[in-house]
């Protein structure tokens, strides 16, 4: 299996650059001192979060040829919509498969931004996604088994490197593991000394589990649709795995309760809005014993429902 | 009077550098097609506001014997913390004045930067600010009223006219008026087609009464402190009148409730938490009529009490 490599970060910061926000590195003066805690504020992105850096590098890779049959990809997420706002702005037709049961205000946002929308049937939409690329003649894009995907991604690592080159510890979520395996690779490659922590929900610890055994771990997607984070109930695929077990150091969990509290902190201390997944990272550093340091905590997407987020800060 | 000019502040610029976020400025693609919303999010400053911005150039343009005595300044809100803050990392000593009926919160979290806070009784805190300066030979910096705050705070507009060089319209909070200045002085220097607005809450416009009239007008404390945008209640000085009359286009006014709706706008859209003062330019880009084009909304500040936070969210 082929891994990705810094390399390929660096050149897919160069095709994104002008398309994706830099976003910059914020001090957190509220941390702990010992723990300088910084925060990677990918929930500025357009559509709010970190995946249309992947959106972009995969989409920016594709030959002519390629690129005039358009994508196709699977998603009821923040991957949608990136795709589609990448494709509309790369001038290419999108394809994008949505259960059934996704919310209308999902389905509108990735309709608006100018994708196909093709709804199915629960637990239908990867048949459905080869379907249309079969018919479409485009190409998949999926949410994070790709390498393409994963050097996009991985750019937020990058840019770590560059505005914090004596990091100790970064944070990032993980779920289908795209995010983790690029941030880690660049992390692990420009500052040796870091540690870098994948952090789940413990409702769907499945990479933790899969790094303590040594191998993926399957859990059922009811038990993985237990948590509220509704970002991260996706698992690695083989190829996201093997980047995880290469450049983590750990995979800490965190419960629902600390989640919600992280969001409201977020809130309250940063002046952001983060969803429940993109609030894990904050929900370890204050409640996981870390190794001291300069610590940056991922704030992957802030996609929350306004009745969670309300909720999460009148409790 | 000596007004201040973009020199001035690409001067500043060079001397905040590294010490002030270079906030990016975020595409918000819920705007108006035919007057792109793009948002100027100072609400990512370290303590959560521009204010940084006036206090470092301020503290940096001092001598070393000036250094040598500390600063001293007055301020129940941002700008406090904003002296707190820069004069901590700049080594000197920092005394703040504030009203004894200042929330303990905002004492606290002044007094933990570092700064002597001295408590004054209402009314109080320019006359025993001027004491503290002959006891202890420090310097003052005022909030607004000083030509080095100004162009500190105009930095904000050489990062929008490097960003966005095709502005058509910028929209920016005004309460005592620093910001606005500094700001308008860098468009009408830079993009000189573009057009500069001032917004103020209703309850406190006494600068749009000001700018018709043509000359600077005395509104009541009691008047000002109606709104709850209390970040607008000061008024111009001379000197910032002076700076506003010369590069704003006009000055808009908006509503309490138009108030609070850009502040859920801003955490639900933008997944930004604003503080009712940094949410005003917004309120007037949704509810007044603006020339087309490529429009800039300033978001001055981030420090929104919780339980307004909450009550704004779940209205």
């Amino acid at each position: 299996m082929h891994l990705i490599d810094v390399d390929d970060i660096r050149a897919a910061a160069g095709l994104i650059r002008g398309s994706v926000v830099r976003t910059p590195l914020l001090a957190a003066l509220w941390g702990d001192p010992d723990r300088p805690l910084w925060i990677k504020p990918e929930s500025l992105q357009p559509i709010g979060a970190f995946k249309v850096r992947g959106a972009f590098n995969a989409i920016g890779r594709l030959g002519a040829a390629a690129k005039s049959h358009g994508v196709v990809t699977y998603s009821s997420g923040n991957h949608a919509q990136a795709v589609a706002y990448a494709s509309a702005l790369s001038g290419i037709t999108a394809h994008i498969v949505m259960p059934e049961e996704t919310p209308a205000i999902k389905v509108d946002a990735t309709r608006r931004l100018g994708a196909q929308v093709v709804l199915c049937a629960p637990g239908q939409r990867e048949t459905v996604a080869e379907e249309l690329v079969a018919t479409t003649g485009g190409v998949l894009i999926p949410p994070f088994d790709h390498p393409d995907v994963i050097a996009g991604q991985g750019t937020v690592g990058l840019e770590i490197a560059e505005d914090l080159p004596d990091v100790a510890n970064v944070l990032v979520p993980v779920s289908g593991g795209g995010l983790a395996s690029g941030v880690g690779t660049a992390i692990k490659a420009l500052c040796p000394a870091a540690r870098v922590f994948g952090v789940e929900p413990q409702l769907a610890a499945d990479t933790a589990e899969g790094m303590r055994l040594g191998h993926r771990v399957d859990w059922s997607i009811e038990d993985r649709n237990r948590t509220l984070a509704d970002g991260l109930r996706s698992q690695p695929s083989e190829l996201t795995f093997a980047h995880l077990q290469r450049v983590l150091d750990d995979a800490l969990t965190v419960t629902e309760e600390q989640i919600l509290d992280a969001v409201a902190e977020l809130a309250h201390r940063a002046h952001l809005v983060a969803e429940p997944s993109g609030a894990v990272a904050l929900a370890a550093y204050r409640n996981v014993t870390l190794p001291p340091g300069p610590t940056v905590v991922v704030l992957s997407g802030g996609n929350i429902e306004p009745t969670l987020l309300a909720a999460a800060l009148s409790r």
